[in-house]
């Protein structure tokens, strides 16, 4: 039973168009409609990756994690050598989670029919699957599906992969980055989906990062695992954590520039730089297509004696319903911001606490400045791009998360997802 | 500048009517309109004690917590002594929260005002303040309303009083219990207010109760302190936690009952009961009057390894927007009820885990049930009181809370609380 599903309207914060990705050597792209959940739209991506490309993973921790997201733990813990190829195959309208022994056995199916049409082992294949949760995966319209997909491949089609992994968001989202390598230009092309049940910890949403970078696999997995905190478990919608989400690496070799060994080299720390910047800008591209988002905060916090505490505090405002609601509502009412200091359990003092609006600096010394402008605090909320920042006066730690308001439109998508 | 504000229209899940609470001997209420905020509202509330009475407090953990608060805690920690009466003063419409030094001045000039009206010592009269957060409090305004208040006093007041200290609640909570002491009969009264900034930790709103019972101060704490955790911090609205709650629980001692000595006696276990059986049934009234609530929810958990466990997963469910919303849509989307476990941080482990709405098992050993039924699942959420149980087959730990779904009327009600 396939549904028709009325498109919602694009978020206001989305980019002007889908950005221009860099071919990357060594990856082909393609999708397709399989009919999932909702007919008349793609549904699945494969993406082939040729032999000798390095792949490096980081997965949601919810302990009610998807059988695909084991799947793929599994699979890169066990270190198949690499010049097997590998694949990447990625369905959206049904998240194959919470369906017990069938949830494996539709992995199974998914990952051994890919393996078979590309002639490479099932343990050289990831797979994904995002939407509802609990409903069996009708994994035989995904296999049957194979042959067209196979048979589509192309080095330009990661757009349309973007495409047919969007769920409820309103647009694809792409990042790309480039790097003078040594010896040749190094490039990174990512695509992203997510929307809703965005929140940390990683990866609460699917991200696929390619690039023809030559590196150790080990390498690459470790300059993923230590910018995710600052990227994608950066951010939150709203405040709930998907069962399914993955975020993987694919890194060809194909570059002609030469490989990436020592990771303090000035080339290391250049791709690091960015593959990070790819990453954060993919993790915002999700806040912009939050559900029912119209504004873009970043929550900034400094002066925390510790990391922790910062984190604490940024995301007790960026998650506070209170916070979003008085955001959505365009009203300056950064009382809701002291309240969440309050709640988050970090360490904090109300009488150097500071909280700014942009440059503007609305309280401090325990009160609201003696020059305060309500007038000009509701002209700077009536922005598109906010930020909200929170000084605590107590040690040099600093924090900054990405997170929108929350409005009627997420109610709407909300209580009405399934039907 | 005061403001006219116009009502919300009363919860679906309020009850009938205000209940009929006893008289109890030792304490009178008057409530007046002091302009506060709006006009045309009682927004100021009075409670005098008689000399002899026992006081006990519990209050908001928030580390920015407002200048009433850190005064009654104060107050309650010098324990001075009961035979010069008390008094409790509460304002609605402006919270007195994060005015820096101007905050305690108001405090100093409306308990010493009461004090000096009274003719007791400003150390047993315990203010609170509810509304807006970060305004000066113009407490000119209530110091004026004093004479008014003190001529008004009446033991028959408490409904009145109930009311003065509404802000965006929908309806007046009361509620009250009796038993049988040791040679007459002892009485609980109570009145709280909250709809909205509700969570643990206690205090997430105010709170009066009044008893007649004869029982030391520190007997009294001590039922206090340790019946909060499964009364009013097992509610939330929607995750945020006030700056400025309070629960104060006075004692007059006028029952001809025996006084409450040993708290291993049957009738301090009664008495107790009783008190317990008062703040759960103020804390259920403030989840019906979560701002716009349409359905009241316990989230069970059980079977947990850890008492800690099973609050974070309760809580964890509870607090979803996603669980919130798909209540508001009547969408039996236990899906999310699986994510919400997994996000929890608590030990769970996905095919042990039972999810169940009333008394029909939706999913278990890792999917759901052979004989699931849409239809009826579906059929279920459209009721008013829901039980959403969440068994995780691991241990014997268990905890209920209560909350409330998330629709329109919430953005509604907090997009435009200021202006």
């Amino acid at each position: 039973m396939t549904k028709v599903k009325a498109a919602n309207p694009v978020s206001p914060l989305a980019p002007a168009r889908f950005p221009d990705l860099p071919v990357i050597e060594g990856v082909e792209f393609a999708a397709a409609p399989a009919g999932v959940r909702y007919a008349g739209r793609t549904d699945v991506m494969l993406a082939k990756i040729a032999p000798g490309a390095a792949i490096a993973g980081v997965f949601t921790t919810s302990s009610t994690r998807a059988a695909c997201v084991l799947d793929c733990q599994e699979k890169l813990k066990a270190r198949v050598p690499a010049d097997a190829g590998a694949a990447i195959v990625v369905n959206s309208g049904n998240a194959n989670a919470f369906t017990g022994a069938l949830g494996q056995e539709a992995v199974d199916a998914v990952t051994g029919a890919v393996a078979q049409a590309l002639g490479m082992p099932a343990s050289r294949v990831f797979s994904s699957s995002t939407g509802v949760i609990g409903e069996p995966l009708p994994y035989e319209r995904i296999t049957a599906a194979i042959p067209a997909l196979t048979a589509a491949l192309d080095a330009g089609g990661i757009e349309a992969a973007a495409r047919a992994i969007m769920t409820t968001d309103t647009f694809p989202k792409g990042a790309a980055a480039e790097i003078e390598g040594e010896g040749g230009v190094i490039k990174i092309a990512g695509i992203a989906k997510g929307s809703g049940m965005i929140a940390p910890n990683m990866a609460t949403m699917l991200v696929y990062i390619f690039t023809d970078a030559k590196i150790p696999a080990k390498n690459l997995q470790k300059m993923l695992s230590r910018n995710v905190d600052e990227t994608f478990n950066a951010i939150t919608v709203d405040s709930d954590t998907s069962t399914s989400d993955a975020l993987i690496v694919a890194a060809t070799g194909r570059s002609a520039a030469a490989e990436i060994t020592d990771l303090r080299s000035k080339v290391a720390r250049d791709f690091e730089a960015a593959l990070h910047g790819v990453m954060l800008d993919l993790a915002q591209q999700v806040v912009k297509d939050g559900e029912g988002a119209t504004k873009f905060v970043e929550v900034r916090v400094s002066g925390a004696e510790t990391a922790e505490d910062a984190h604490k505090v940024a995301m007790a405002v960026a998650n506070s319903p209170l916070v979003k609601t008085a955001i959505a509502g365009q009203d300056a009412n950064w009382g809701r911001v002291v309240a969440a200091v309050g709640k988050s359990g970090a360490k904090a003092d109300r009488d150097k606490l500071r909280i700014s609006f942009g440059d503007m600096v609305l309280a401090e010394n325990g009160w609201r400045v003696p020059d305060y402008s309500e007038e000009a605090a509701s002209a700077y909320m009536k922005g598109q791009e906010l930020v909200i920042g929170v000084d605590l006066g107590l040690g040099k730690a600093k924090k900054s998360v990405w997170t929108c308001d929350l409005t009627h439109r997420y109610i709407d998508i909300n209580a009405d997802y399934r039907s």
